[in-house]
């Protein structure tokens, strides 16, 4: 089952806005993350690389839950819940276009140690729920 | 094991700066909400209310996230891994304390209709671990 964005929520993850990312530990706590992100209808993309402690979580617990919090706005805020897929298909070319939104540079140059990453991984989410006030 | 918070971050946690609390569904997946929060040494305080869903999840489960990402500098944050104690005693001091610090009103001028409210709870969250750049 998936649930579907609002169009106020979809227009804010259309802008430079950092959402927060929620992982499960292997012991079953939370790890939580800023990532930059974009959106694919109603689903939600981000960058990790392999390796990371958000993408070793995923990949045994595909469950993710995502907070947008606008920062000008910070008390309506949105929840999604949501299930997780991942690739190193277009890695690259997604963190470029992620740091062109959020910084108008190629991720490079944003980040010159980003040289010595891991490849990097396309995680998409899945809505399954959304709650909130977005 | 407890962990020491920088002097960056008891800083930080002094001013009106918002935090993101995870804490753990039924089913395991992490929830997500952003609150306003107090500091008591190492410890980070915040309100929530009797019967709401992270109140629930505490009392099933007291392992707790906290993150810290600045609004002004989005770059640095923290993540606060911890475990909480709750109880209703000072709970609207709590609650009325919070409110003056992040909008400059008592909490029943800041939200009317926290009348209706159930009894508020002060959460007391003793950090485990923190990671990230603060």
């Amino acid at each position: 089952m998936t649930a579907a964005l609002s169009d106020k929520l979809k227009a804010l993850l259309d802008t430079p806005v950092f959402v927060i990312v929620a992982t499960v530990q292997p012991d079953g706590s939370p790890q939580l993350s800023p990532v930059w992100v974009k959106r694919d209808g109603d689903d939600v993309i981000f960058s990790t690389t392999l390796g990371r402690q958000k993408e070793k979580n995923l990949r045994r617990d595909p469950r993710v839950t995502v907070l947008l919090q606008p920062f000008d706005a910070p008390y309506t805020y949105a929840e999604i819940r949501g299930t997780v897929t991942m690739s190193t298909e277009g890695g690259q070319e997604l963190i470029d276009e992620l740091a062109l939104k959020y910084t108008g540079q190629k991720y490079a140059e944003f980040n010159p140690r980003s040289a010595e990453d891991n490849p990097r991984v396309v995680v998409r989410v899945t809505p399954r729920k959304v709650v909130g006030r977005l």
